[in-house]
């Protein structure tokens, strides 16, 4: 039987990721899959070969409304909305309907913390996607609703989860994440503009105003029962994707680095996706563009007394689209890797 | 029964490619297709989690030494050398080895062009790897051999070919190619530094000296009786691949922009790589980076009584590893198309 | 005597760039300019610490409304407005006021291409600002109105005007010219935001679309009778400043290179901002970033018959802001190269 | 009477950027300053019309060997080479001579640091080259050698200088800085090819390994008498030039935002190069490239109970040849920001 599929918010960035990694999806290609309506308001009406010109296969498609109507008739719903405009869509949609949500409305548990950082009123909470924490996985499997995480906690997590989890520091985190431009968005704007970003840097929402610091601290507070801090200073880097995230925490005493490589790759043994260098290499993100992966390395600086985990994640495939891809594979009973790349476009 | 291939130079630009689209393509999942040995004289003995961190699914292989000992025991084999290296490879490797030698030494023809450009003795000519041109798909079929075209013929005759085939110009041809850093290849080299490439372009080998110039002319030529010439000018731009060619030449008296559109569709019609995009639109490089893909256009400019035509590869896919898997295909008696991505990770 | 200057259109990027040179401008260290009002409508009000961050010399200012009012009460006013709006401030300030429009409306002698091109009436012209081309610099001496040229009309008339005026070569020129990405200025633009112009070119406004092709053909139309064509062909690439335009057109049967370097040598000797470049050198646009100047080769190419000349400018600097400041100093009186960097912030 | 400088190195990134300086310094275009020899081992014999394209004004100069007799009869020497032979011209100059070393040879006071992080003897300690650290501008004006601190010293100092001098903070800093390209100097070394560098950030010596951090524990030691740790994590960004260094520490209690900004403001009073932005903007590096600027910001964290302060250079000017220039003109009399552009080449 075939599964029919909408993206909301196809031409942009995170729609047109999920739709990529769709047109090559095991299950698409078979015929168990089929993608069907394609939406976005403001390019509602225009063709697919006008505004995903990087997708010949979907080349004779339309554009349609977003609307409950439209999406409401698909077995499975990926939005790539605005925050509130995806909560009221995705309260709309069929209980039966799996619906992965790309925006921040159902992210957080708590919510005061909501209403702090986005200022409206809380959505809910539904399942969180990020497959690799303790517990998630087999939630995922049974929701018909999932919120697909944030691209900057979804790399600060992996790397700062096994020290978390093992006590290997005081969880008084400091996060510096290196971004690319298109997590961002597709939104005109004058600082976003190439002549403003290439060749510069710039931290931006810093000192605890990036919504995405409740985010991380939820994270973390999930496999330690200490009080949790993150200092979070966002980096927006001139390059299209990719995120580097440094993560350090003072070291508990007794911890070494041969200590520390064990703990993580115990923690991560067996996941597809998550990979720990060998000793003495560095994540790049050249080498995960385009792909599911996130590499990471972690290390012990003793002059400093830090541990030191810093990982590399694609903003829009690990980071956005391939979480929710990822996501409707154990949602759908399918492999978990089908249709996520593994190797990367490099250089 | 198991097909195993190796690839000599795995560990260059080219030979990475040839990788990357190997450990998705369908016939290696299902077990048709093996990756044998992967050679590299420099980083023999390296593991693959080092030189190729890009591709996970080979993190355990060694590179080995490139023999035609460890080469010959396979049944295709990937050439990423440099000229003369490659050629006395090819020449040893056993004739039913299917060899496709992503360096020049097969690709002209003609003896005295060779030694002008490359300045040593001319090793012969191979069935020459561009299916799209005309008898070509044919040859490489049935061939052993095949040599894959250099980035710029690829990018630059795809443009050109139906406007020499059709008689829509005089065939004097002026290409001018935007290309990315990495078609100048993996070598040390103070003038290819990320500080002497970012935030500039400039021209170089021009006024006919850069060595695919005889590529050009010797493409061209197989379709028309008259006299071609091509003014080349490669530009290298701050990117990491993609070719962006533009291609000019005097317009025959009578020809329409619709026309010329219409010979173009005509030419291409059916090929699954290329792409002639709505009027208007001009292709970037940007939606083919990773893919197969070629998108193009073409306009008559009456004011200067031109006609212009564009195209975009990915040079390092269907402008070498692209092309060598293709023609893999074809010879093996696969599908075209498999393994390589029509989506491309944009932006 | 003080002399006083304003800049309308202060916080674009032509604006910027003529704070820049003026800041460093001897005569404005020894207190003989003095920069006065700073315009600019959707800024107006703001403070140029906030939108001038990169000029912490006027970090006390606050930005004016563009009125004639404001700008007609200082001797010197430069214009970095949008066409239209330039030609209304540029009429209505008094005759005595040397006026810099850097805007197209005075560009045109011909006023059926500017309506062509622009579709608009025509507004006039103005004495034309390459003070390199033969009988400018007098022309702009004793002007009190300049049009300041388009950044690709000035790349490819340096290029090509040798040749023209010294028929090395038919005058059917192809002019590729490959710019960063700021020629398009400062506004809000999908197309124009870093994730849609990183790791990517493209062509734009091709076969004699683009705005700046008849302003070509009038330039090399003032050295030879004959008529000139020009195939116009601009490249966009991820590069913040320059311009590099390569010029090809037919070779006159007897010109040698040698000839041609002496023709080009002779025709810009004792020109403080033209370089032709020792043999075997393409110049490269980082080598002229923030600079007035224009860095050139000319080659022949003897196998496709052709003469190919490659200029590189700063798109920003002489191709806009500082080719203002040449000619308001010629205007004055001061030394031409007054205030105008000849060495690149390079790499 | 004529002041005669030489820039050893002068054709490597360091050099090159001195001689920006120098040839656009007043007291270099009013006769005062002399540049005599330009020398460079590899490219000795060359032309800088060659070596040195983006200075046209020393077009015709010839590259020296680098030795001590060549050296030693200029009264000003800059010294841009390795450091080890850095350590044995310096020493060798005769006593007379200004000598301005941009390696890292004389930088440290601690001989042991020097063996743990350079493996080889001390060879001693010079005045340090951050006027605006206590007591320093005074030392460097009486003194004949100067030790030029490093790029990433520099941003992360003057960031957290402050903050430990008015304790502000406990001292245990973590600093993360975001590097551009050339920082990494003009070798051919395959993993600084654009093609691997380009659309890619990765952190490097990460984890206490950086030759630079006994350098900042050095200078923020300097100001108070508290142990002071750093945790240094340096990123390699795709860009030319730039360093934003993000600096955390845990904050002291009663600290505000409001004290923390007045003590920066007060801290760097007066100080021409270093400039508070209004609060809500974070510095970027577009902003000061080419510039001996350093732009900052300071913030606290309340929820992650941290100050975060910020700062962005450009590591070749104010981090390595504006320095050194600022540095020669305490030392000789001139006005400190002689030849020093405050204008940024942005965008």
């Amino acid at each position: 039987m075939t599964i029919t599929v909408a993206v909301a918010g196809a031409t942009g960035y995170a729609g047109g990721e999920i739709l990529r990694l769709l047109v090559g999806h095991p299950r698409f290609l078979d015929g168990t899959l089929e993608i069907g309506a394609l939406t976005g308001n403001s390019n509602a009406g225009q063709s697919a070969a006008d505004v995903l010109p990087h997708i010949p296969q979907l080349a004779d498609r339309v554009i349609d409304e977003t609307t409950v109507e439209v999406l409401g008739k698909h077995d499975v719903v990926f939005l790539g909305l605005p925050h509130g405009f995806s909560a009221e869509i995705g309260a709309a949609l069929p209980e039966s309907t799996l619906v992965l949500d790309c925006a921040a409305d159902f992210r957080l548990r708590n919510a005061e913390d909501w209403t702090a950082y986005y200022g409206s009123d809380h959505a809910g909470h539904w399942p969180y996607g990020i497959p690799e924490m303790p517990g998630h996985r087999e939630e995922i499997r049974s929701a018909r609703r999932i919120a697909i995480p944030g691209c900057f906690p979804t790399g600060a997590t992996l790397a700062a989860l096994p020290a978390a989890d093992r006590s290997l520091v005081d969880p008084s985190f400091s996060v510096v994440s290196v971004t690319g431009v298109s997590g961002a968005g597709k939104k005109a704007n004058v600082d976003l503009l190439g002549a403003e970003t290439m060749g510069s840097v710039k931290a931006y929402n810093t000192a605890g105003k990036h919504r995405h610091t409740p985010e991380m601290v939820q994270n973390l507070s999930e496999v330690t029962d200490e009080n949790v801090s993150v200092s979070f200073t966002p980096v927006l880097a001139p390059m299209p994707r990719g995120i580097l995230s440094t993560v350090t925490a003072p070291l508990r005493d007794d911890v070494t680095e041969e200590q520390a490589r064990a703990a993580y790759e115990d923690f991560y043994a067996g996941e597809p996706f998550v990979r720990l260098l060998p000793e003495g290499r560095q994540p790049q993100t050249q080498h995960i563009v385009g792909t599911n992966m996130c590499l990471m390395q972690v290390e012990v600086d003793e002059g400093a007394g830090v541990l030191l985990s810093t990982s590399v994640i694609d903003n829009l495939t690990k980071g956005t689209g391939g979480a929710a891809v990822q996501c409707m594979n154990l949602a759908l009973g399918f492999d978990e890797t089908d249709g996520l790349p593994l190797a990367a476009v490099a250089p």
